[in-house]
């Protein structure tokens, strides 16, 4: 049986950033070739990044990334490092890519792997299950394979498929087995959502039961826009047994040792398979012997607890939003509230305290302790402090306008969105939104004054989630011995906007452990009225909150863009129309 | 040859307005029945109103659709409308719709036609074609039909088909002519691009050939978000004579007497036709008799010219913005110059001019002709009109902050926007935004300044279209005896953000002729740095053109929605990562 030393490459790459991602296959390949490997993968659409979205209709884009996979395989030979065989993802296509009704089938656009091998690209693959809900439109950007690419090497069969392959029965899994495959490839860009681990393990258990074979699954790492991937790259045996499993979150070389079934006689090249996949077959040759010395093992890490799986994804997400866009730093609004404190710890975490500057914005109706606990959370973090009272020019305002209620509430929230901005743009800082998920969805926000930013790191969090978060963040700070970021009074009391005397969200809202619930089933679970009541709600207060959240679309539209946790983020993903007289509650 | 009078329903649906759709089809089969009618047609997903987007994987909005159809039979037959056979689009679903990866094949939403009579669903239809490219994102949310059904009614075949069957060869219409069909009704909800009609005409040509049938085309007017639809209805023989059509942008009964060939001898049911097509067969008896008196014939409007069309598309998608979301009344700031006087226009013609509210908003900055001119706009179109000067609240600002330079301008957009809310807040109006495309496509606007709004009638339109349809809608005045509404000034005075000393956009920006042509090339027509050079432009110009569209992705994100009349407006339907460090010049 022979063995295959296996380097899986868990990195980061940014869209549109074709040297770059090239400059790190080549890094890590020379990393890897010095820990013995002789097959090294990287993730879907490593050279371009994922995703790249419309840019897959600029023919100009395409061919840069197509010369960039040629110049990469003569670069890895020009390195030294030809003989070893790289897997990398890229975007290749037919023809012109497909942009309209009545195009030619079969020319568009492809999700590709390539192999390099000794300066050339010896076999390539074409995504065949393109996935189609939630965040992804594949079908609006690639046409599906039809061939199963085997490649033989190192005496093995090894099969290279990717990502949504792995999540639908059928397909090149169950053609993997037909064609005696050994070890399937799988290259990932998969987003990350909450439990979605303990999802990913049975799934590529089920594959790797269905196609008989052990699985490489490699995932990259990092934010892109609303996206964060988490990594967990792992190598599953054709028996379920998870052999080695890299930490989440963090770039990671997984190095181990894969016995793998020798390649019987091989099968014809072009042989039907399953679902119509055609088999194409390539031979390497004269890849890196196998390395003396002890085995290699890339060890086994588990899955993080929830809250920390959570704060990971959230100061990843914002990190590489504000390092890929090149901002040299955050603003945000302290009001000493538990949203804004949370998103200044994520931000401490994420760039340092040097690099986030909070303002207290006092009015006339902020309490002593808004600002007393702004200034105690700024002590805690090293945040850069300020204070920007917002009550003359709301006088202004007032004093050459005729407003009243909601309008005059509105106002401070606006003139403290003028503040920041203005700040922005003096000092080139990144302005984040603090809004949590329960207050966008039920639109208990100002538009054009809370909502002003450019990355609202919380959007995708629940308000009890929130909670969550601050107390695990305060409990884990005390476990290693370090002071807790969030003071205990800003987790303690009572939320309020504070826009008017002695002002409270329990005023306008249900209490948010009552709140979260209905929200999620109808958000999350799509349940309707009927389903909620069902569920044990009150249906008074499912009236209420569903009334709440059918009107906050507009809203919601015009929210920042922010780290998904879940599916249903508010903002782009979430299409539902702005104009509709459809209400659960007739 | 029998002779069939069709009665195409060029109507208006609300998306979610279950109750109130179903009126309308009510009402209209009771004109079209009193036309003397044989067979009525109304648009695709008539009864929910399209698109309905994510509300497809409610499941509650799916039972009420299903639920209104029926209910709808019944009520026609209670309105003594029974005989007459009636088509209607609405959604329809096999199972629970489908929502991820591993769902059930065949479990899915349905996007569906119903032929009604003497109060029951004689026939359903699937649409076999699902659009996913541009504004459509079909695959996301329907599972495609399998079957052709054919529906013999006054001795006639007659095949249904919806929207996108007719925009791709084969499939339907391939099918129709093997099931011996002499009408194909296609029920539509088209939207309205620029041009689109001179693409329409020969499609259905095309189609009449390829079925050697006749093609009843009914599509919907109406705005619906972004969306705009045209109507532009119309009947073509299977010789590809235009036998009537419809007028575009108004509501429409097009009633016309078809000859038709009488239906041979039925095929059997669930023979398979093209593409995997089975056909379904159904009769209907006892439709109304043939009328006697003369023949009925709907007449043939030509569409109108590009500016005419585009003036109405923007006035009929603000109109149903406005009321179909029941605001009052709009507010915009009036600067004095044209773009906002083509947006305050668009607003008196789509409500009129009580409905409008223009404010004045002067700086230190504005010139005097930017109040004259805005009071001389205020009096051409009625609308009411205010003064209020920002330079209170800009001095309160810059005495409580150091500011200099570029945030001392966008402050002053800001103070602006935050008027105008507070007058929505206060007053109810929806705020309307007025940068034109070329600008937002570059960057030049204030973020949270002159971006603040709710809708923006010219998102779409390029600013020389802009100074185009200014001239034709004055033009258009004097042909009628009327009052220009735009000032001449307005026209011919050079564009001007006037937010410092002297300031012209021709000091940031090629001109609007040198840039828009490039603008167009990039975005619309997808082509890259080389192929605008090959186009004759200067690569410098081009070069620095392109930085400025690259760079503003954010900024468009957070535009206002407005009425598309193009496939490539700024918002959701342009998908491009804000994360993207790829550049067409490296």
């Amino acid at each position: 049986m022979p063995t295959l030393r296996l380097a899986l490459c868990q990195v980061n790459p940014s869209v549109g950033d074709l040297t770059g991602n090239a400059g790190l296959v080549r890094a890590w390949t020379r990393r890897a070739a010095a820990s013995g490997a002789q097959l090294v993968l990287f993730p879907e659409m490593m050279l371009t990044g994922y995703p790249v979205e419309d840019l897959v209709f600029r023919r100009s884009f395409v061919a840069t990334s197509q010369a960039a996979l040629g110049r990469l395989a003569a670069d890895l030979a020009a390195d030294g490092l030809g003989d070893l065989p790289v897997v990398v993802g890229y975007l290749d296509a037919d023809g012109p890519p497909q942009v309209s009704a009545d195009a030619e089938p079969g020319r568009g656009a492809r999700n590709a792997a390539a192999l390099l091998h000794r300066g050339e690209v010896v076999a390539t693959y074409f995504k065949h299950h393109l996935p189609n809900y939630g965040v992804f439109d594949e079908d609006r950007y690639f046409v599906p394979g039809d061939m199963l690419t085997v490649v033989r090497l190192g005496g093995v069969n090894v099969a290279l498929t990717i990502c949504e392959d792995l999540w639908q029965a059928g397909g090149p899994f169950a053609a993997a087995r037909r064609a005696g495959v050994g070890l399937v490839v799988n290259i990932n860009g998969s987003p990350y959502e909450l439990n979605k681990d303990d999802l990913r393990l049975p799934l590529v258990r089920r594959r790797a039961a269905e196609a008989g074979a052990t699985i490489a699954y490699v995932n990259m790492i990092g934010g892109q826009d609303e996206l964060v991937f988490e990594g967990d790259s792992m190598i599953v045996a054709a028996d379920g047994t998870v052999l080695t499993r890299a930490p989440q979150f963090v770039t990671h070389l997984l190095v181990h040792d894969v016995d793998l079934p020798a390649a019987g006689d091989a099968g014809d090249d072009g042989e039907q398979l399953a679902e119509g996949l055609r088999v194409v077959r390539r031979t390497v040759d004269g890849i890196p012997p196998s390395p003396t010395g002890p085995a290699a093992t890339g060890g086994l890490i588990e899955p993080v607890a929830d809250e920390a799986e959570v704060w990971q994804a959230l100061v990843l997400g914002l990190r590489d939003y504000v390092e890929k866009n090149r901002f040299p730093s955050v603003v945000l609004g302290l009001s000493g509230g538990i949203d804004s404190a949370v998103v200044a710890a994520i931000a401490v975490d994420a760039l340092g305290g040097d690099r986030v500057v909070g303002v207290s914005l006092p009015s006339q109706h902020s309490s002593e302790h808004s600002r007393s606990d702004a200034a105690d959370l700024a002590k805690r973090t090293g945040l850069d402090y300020r204070v920007e009272p917002i009550q003359p020019m709301v006088d202004t305002f007032l004093a050459n306008m005729s407003l009243s209620g909601v309008a005059v509430e509105n106002l401070q929230a606006r003139v403290r969105g003028v503040i920041l901005m203005a700040l922005s743009n003096q000092e080139g800082h990144l302005v984040l939104t603090t809004g949590n998920k329960s207050e966008l969805a039920v639109g208990y926000s100002t538009l054009y004054g809370d909502s002003v930013g450019g990355f609202n790191p919380i959007k995708d969090v629940w308000k009890t989630l929130v909670w969550r978060l601050a107390k695990w963040r305060n409990t884990e700070a005390t476990r290693l011995g370090l002071t807790p970021p969030i003071p205990e009074n800003s987790i303690g009391k009572p939320p309020s906007a504070e826009l008017s005397p002695g002002q409270l969200d329990s005023d306008s809202l249900p209490d948010y452990d009552v709140l979260d619930p209905i929200l999620i089933g109808y958000i999350d679970g799509d349940l309707g009225r009927e389903g909620l009541i069902a569920d044990g709600h009150d249906p008074a207060v499912v009236d209420k909150v569903l009334r709440l959240v059918d009107t906050a679309e507009y809203k919601r539209r015009q929210s920042a863009p922010g780290t998904k946790i879940s599916m249903k983020a508010f903002g782009r993903d979430r299409r539902l129309p702005i104009t509709n007289r459809w209400r659960e509650d007739g």
